[in-house]
């Protein structure tokens, strides 16, 4: 399994009804396995590229693990598409992707996995961002998108600090880019404080979870939210940003965390 | 569970720096878990609409069942999100999602799961669509994307005929628009004879996978296809058009089936 993500692929295009032939560059999808302590534990269709920060990833968002020293060992066949994960310790599984049902009185947070009342924090650290530094910060990102614009069919996944982006991951699948984003953050332990994501997709509520597991409070995404993940944003103290573009985006929870500067380049007459 | 898929949320709107407060309309999403012989099957996030054409097509994507008769009892609990489903006969689910190994020596199907073995199924019927009629599907495909033009949010799988959509389906999940579609068909016992199907988003495996065990020879996405998703389609005998916008679209596996006609209104001068 080479680390590439495009391929190529001869393709008719029409436009209007001319015809003609060229060599596509296509987005790579394969199946990973991931083999924990000697069981299946679950097959993932995935770009071929950062498969350990993906499984790492998983492997924390699903609660199995907390530390990468977690893991005893950790071993990929990248022919067959296997990941053989030894943990020193393996949780009880019994039951964490049962659905959990909430107090039916009184608020409760809408988590709908058990796994995930044990493993999604309410956002303790926090950061300011400017209007200016989310415009320049989204400018990176478009910029980094390198495979998307060749394929139109990847994901791309960010970290940044104020003013500059620390890392990125792609993937067709848009957990597995956040997946990877997190696998990097346990390897590297990578200080979260003044930290934000960059998201190329939609806030779901699984991207909520996700950004709330990793620990980071605000969340900026290029398209649009749903209302049960902008009801976890809330509870779970995170600012959730959406349709993020050159020159807009939208914020839904947690504005207090985003100050409005007038940069003084900026002529509005 | 109303079945609304809008709901309203408080945003913030911010251009360069000037700041607006709307009411801007959001994608709804929420939980279903799918009781199965009384014990828990899975937990879907979906658009709460057509729940039950979801679940019916999720049952049939998973091989559980076949027919609609298949199954003796559908209760919905609309409040907390539950479905209870009792089957007639319980299929042996053993090992139905292990990852399956193909022929190491000579081409395989690179299917990954067991089930998948089990239910997709090569194309054996035929259609030929024409260059203006993928046009016009497109043009009435795009002109129904109503909740997607308000929140942005959500994805569209329809079926159609050569000239006209018979059905069409929203939901959050793109697999859940296609399972939606494919219960509506199970339901309505649709003759498949002559149609294809439209799709808002990319073409991933799992896309062509469903569209194979739904039956149907040709899938029409908006967006970007991946190479497994195409080395699939190629195996099973379907043709995989993406791309696909108002004036052009890209033909990727087997292309026999698109005939590029010339409309006589067309002038191309």
């Amino acid at each position: 399994m080479k680390e590439n993500p495009l391929s190529v692929w001869k393709t008719s295009k029409y436009f209007h009804h001319l015809k003609s032939e060229e060599h596509d560059e296509i987005a790579r999808e394969t199946a990973v396995t991931i083999m924990l302590n000697g069981s299946q534990y679950a097959t993932i269709v995935c770009t071929p590229k950062n498969l350990r920060e993906m499984i790492i990833g998983f492997l924390a968002t699903e609660g199995l693990i907390r530390f990468v020293s977690d893991i005893k060992e950790f071993t990929m066949d990248d022919v067959k598409g296997f990941a053989y994960i030894e943990l020193h310790h393996m949780p009880d599984l019994n039951g964490s992707r049962e659905r959990w049902i909430g107090s039916c009185c009184g608020k409760s947070r809408e988590f709908y996995l058990k796994q995930d009342v044990q493993t999604a924090k309410t956002i303790m650290t926090d950061m300011d961002i400017s209007t200016d530094d989310i415009f320049a910060l989204m400018e990176q990102f478009e910029s980094g998108a390198e495979t998307h614009e060749r394929t139109g069919g990847v994901h791309q996944a960010a970290i940044a600090s104020n003013h500059a982006i620390i890392a990125s991951y792609i993937d067709i699948g848009r957990h597995n880019a956040l997946d990877k984003l997190y696998g990097y953050i346990l390897e590297e332990r990578l200080k979260l404080k003044d930290t934000c994501v960059l998201f190329s997709g939609r806030i779901s509520s699984e991207v909520i979870l996700k950004v709330s597991k990793i620990g980071i409070g605000i969340v900026i995404a290029k398209s649009a939210p749903t209302d049960l993940a902008l009801r976890l944003a809330d509870d779970l103290n995170i600012t959730a940003i959406g349709f993020a573009r050159e020159n807009g985006f939208n914020v839904y929870t947690h504005e207090s965390r985003v100050s409005n500067n007038t940069n003084q380049d900026t002529n509005l007459s």
